[in-house]
């Protein structure tokens, strides 16, 4: 069995990662860490996995990791995250990073957007970025993969097979998202208190979300050139799950059943992804706690726009499960193991 | 007083308006109808009003309700609306109907996205679209109102400043819509049960939902040429309000102040749109049971959109609330009458 | 007009407050103000606001309050309100105290259950318990309202005929209530959060509740002689509303029937309470905004218990709307002014 | 692999069974049925199964799945149930029922509580009631399993533990059960529509609901002596849990501490009961897709009650994981596969 650490283990990401990776069938959890004064049985902290996991979680003492684990998931903030990524990996561990710090080849870009200076940008260059739809074979070879984030996740796959066979333009691309809550993290909050967010839907940082510029990034490698997107998130009443709605322009006529076989085809090999039934549009609750994400694409020609939908589970296809799915290449096993 | 009628009483719409009625400074609600056998209190039928309002809810009688009421609601499916649209206008009533069987001056146009035969286009000539921050002087000469879509409602009043001042373009434009389910009416339905709808979201009707031709009469109109939108609505796990997030090009460089400066302006004497400072975005929360259009704009000057983004009530602004707005025009009453 | 101050506007009580007193036809709001470094309009605090009330939220000044008010809705914490209520009093203010300072004749046991010293406790002999369907006469008299919690209201209407009436015993008794999150107030805290409370139901303070005594207190008077319940608070994943089944022992065999019949006519002259006919039961959707307590009471025969339900909005007969009825009987107003 | 059929696939129930019965290490689904004109795609009817099951959801053909599977699970409702299993035991099936036909041996009370007649009486004999911490042993010997109702599970385990040891009373015990609306099923009705349920909180059914003998059956079978209680259902406005709040009152004094050691005892064998550390109450959210039964108890010698709380799935413990874990007993598998 391979061992495994999870350092950030209380919060809704780190939690979704221990959920999944008890029933993996080729690792073992050996250490949990979290923001604590000293350690206590994880049950404590999270009733949850009380009875299921017999593990302390403790304040993170790196060395104890590195004698533990031979896999680090990193789901910490970004901007923590990359001091510790160097320590796991000068001692020879495959680092998992679920935060923003290695998501970018360009340090520049990094700093920009989420306004601090990056401390081991000597990285950047070994980072994989972890989509394993468009990027398997790179991840199988590295050590240091960067999970991509909830949004991008979503957003990307929705869009990348228009840009990459040419059937939609790449200007004037509109990405309109739709988050539940648990996107923002576990954490005190008066935002992102029931009574604020229940029985309320709201947009926010439109066009200056941190996630813009990883959407474009990747868009961009897809499409061959530059791509500037419009990406406008949105705070859903409910705890799991994004929905991306994503306008494109069409290049030349085309049909919602050509653009649905255009999806299957550049999808055939990617086992978590479903292209649904032509008519069907994706809903969030049909992903609730599994890997997939759901797509769908309709082209409107009367108003002259192709509509590209997709659903994943935040904290599993945007989060913790695509981690998993990562980690299965990383490590050379199946890339399901531990996901169906 | 003013003796009005809900006819249509017990669905959600119907209930709302009740709930404003009874505390209209000018009207006595005389009338209530429903799909009933026989006659019942409105307390039994709906407990909310039990020891609230001292009325039966009876089967519908024209008849009867002509005799009772100056001022008739009709809160009825679309195509039932038209029959009895006729019924009261032929005896000199009032009629504010919040089908959809009255907003189109087209026909053709109605029977295309509807499905069905218009069977009295004779009174579509004389019926005015009833928004009020576009026609209010036509509206006051009616007697005859189309009370709006709920989504038509938060989509043209985010829009129209754009189209009426030329600061956006007419092609292209992206209206992305999330609305509470009590749009979808008061009914047994699988796909309206609170286990399909409770932690999920979804699209739906992208491209073909019928409230696209009412919106692009209205914004063709505001325009002065042929509007085609792509309007993509979405189901939200809430009770009540729709968000309403549009994207279309400017025509040239603005600023999000000048943008705004344009709305209050546009919208100066508009009692019941407000738009919002500078940074602040539009939560369904805000206007949860009031009257109100929440408005704001952004200028994205790096990816070249403008995104308005508005909030409504579905069943005030959206329906009920605009229904009462609409009555005070007709009967001069001020605008504002019950609604503040 | 009787000029109202509202101290602690900007929680869920004192924001609920200001909903229902700009409905209000007699007084005039002239003084809102909260915990605040420098004067905001209301709308920069309370978005809802923006356009319907004129006025800026104002850090707290008693001498400024005194100026401008009549009446003062103290809505600030427990221990809090206890120094200002001696501040208003003084100067010839009537004080509708929203927290719990002064709840109890008895200074001991305030101290003993929320466990800080009572720094006011010489205004304790004159302040009434703010529950106008069994102290209307006292209220009309006072200066110092002590308005009731939340739970003790539901409780408390939904158990006193049958203590009143000698159909229940005093023994025993169970009180098992369940509430919106709306009723932990309105702060950032992780356990209310929404990732927390959405799709989650708990129980919580078993028996340990500080409204247990309050509870007791009022059906003692009630019973005439000492009452001890066991008070189980639950959170609900909704805004608005309790919730509060409570389960007696009959003292000798009595109907369904005779029971409702017990409870009209103990409630014959409360216009806020109404008793559901037989077979329905309480539902807080039917109170959502109004300021209502909905009752039914149930003998189940076959297993010897009496169980009686009352279902409350606890933002306005549980908090905000008790409050205006108090000031109603306080001013020598009509009960049930700006309430209906 | 053992051979496993759902019949009733497409309810909450069924849907969760199939969940569950994909990921279970010996056995293999091979035949799914629903009321259906025609076979389907098991993804057109729940498009969570898409690519993950690769079976129709065909009508149920007694014949068909008697071929295809040893073991039958029916997730069919009461009334439809009997028939069926008659037909699968006689060919020498095992079967779970998930529906209420046969967890009475005494068919008057089925009854009497149902208002339907029994066709399967001669099978009531050797049906056993499937409450694994209650009956293992005769689980293990039987082919036909009463699987237990989502209601009567968390309510008996709360209970069993006072009954069984003497330490409350079998008198005027009350149990407040509150569930989560995917226990009434999914199908159309208004009652159930997301518009009723969502920001709702009510009781229905109190002292009359037909899980009350169930409870009281087994309870009686604990105590030794025939126990009467009075069972309070209510909707909470979540999809998933039932919390259970149980009433009793101590034969002699107890505390909390020794309560607990009590429940840690009676328990230490049942691998899915879960007692808590004192002072924490259980919350459905920490039960949320698993076959746990977290309790906890609280002795207030204050208020001279035992209060016992539990918290379960019902989709799960409360019915498909349980059905599961019996199926584990009945084949002879180990009890938690597939489960953990």
């Amino acid at each position: 069995m391979t061992r495994v650490a999870i350092v950030g283990a209380t919060g809704y990401t780190g939690s979704e990662l221990l959920d999944i990776l008890i029933g993996h069938p080729r690792v073992a959890v050996t250490s949990l860490t979290a923001k604590l004064d000293a350690p206590v049985p994880v049950g404590t902290e999270l009733p949850r996995f009380a009875g299921r996991v017999d593990l302390p979680c403790t304040p993170l003492d790196p060395d104890e990791v590195c004698e533990k684990a031979d896999v680090v998931f990193l789901s910490l903030p970004h901007g923590v995250s990359m001091a510790y990524a160097e320590t796991f990996l000068s001692r020879g561990k495959k680092v998992i990073d679920l935060s923003a710090d290695f998501r970018f080849g360009d340090r520049a870009l990094y700093e920009r957007w989420y306004g601090i200076p990056h401390r081991a940008a000597g990285r950047l260059g070994e980072a994989v970025y972890g989509l394993p739809e468009l990027h398997e074979a790179e991840i199988r070879g590295t050590s240091l993969v960067a999970n991509p984030g909830c949004y991008p996740t979503g957003a990307i796959l929705a869009v990348a097979p228009l840009l990459a066979r040419g059937a939609a333009g790449a200007e004037g691309i509109v990405i309109d998202s739709k988050s539940g809550v648990t996107g923002a993290g576990r954490r005190a909050s008066l935002a992102l208190s029931f009574g604020e967010c229940h029985e309320s839907f709201r947009a926010y940082k439109i066009g200056s979300h941190q996630h813009t510029p990883e959407i474009e990034a990747e868009l961009g490698r897809v499409a061959g050139r530059p791509v500037t997107v419009l990406f406008a998130p949105h705070l859903v009443p409910m705890n799991r799950g994004i929905l991306t709605t994503a306008y494109l322009a069409p290049r030349s006529a085309i049909s919602t059943d050509d653009l649905l076989d255009l999806y299957r085809e550049f999808y055939a090999a990617a086992p978590f992804v479903r292209v649904m039934d032509g008519g069907a549009l994706p809903d969030t609750k049909n992903v609730l706690g599994l890997n997939y994400c759901d797509l769908s694409v309709v082209a409107d020609e009367r108003a002259g726009r192709i509509v590209a939908v997709s659903a994943i589970d935040n904290l599993v296809k945007g989060a913790a499960g695509q981690a998993v799915q990562n980690m299965n290449l990383v490590c050379g096993f199946p890339q399901t193991d531990g996901l169906v």
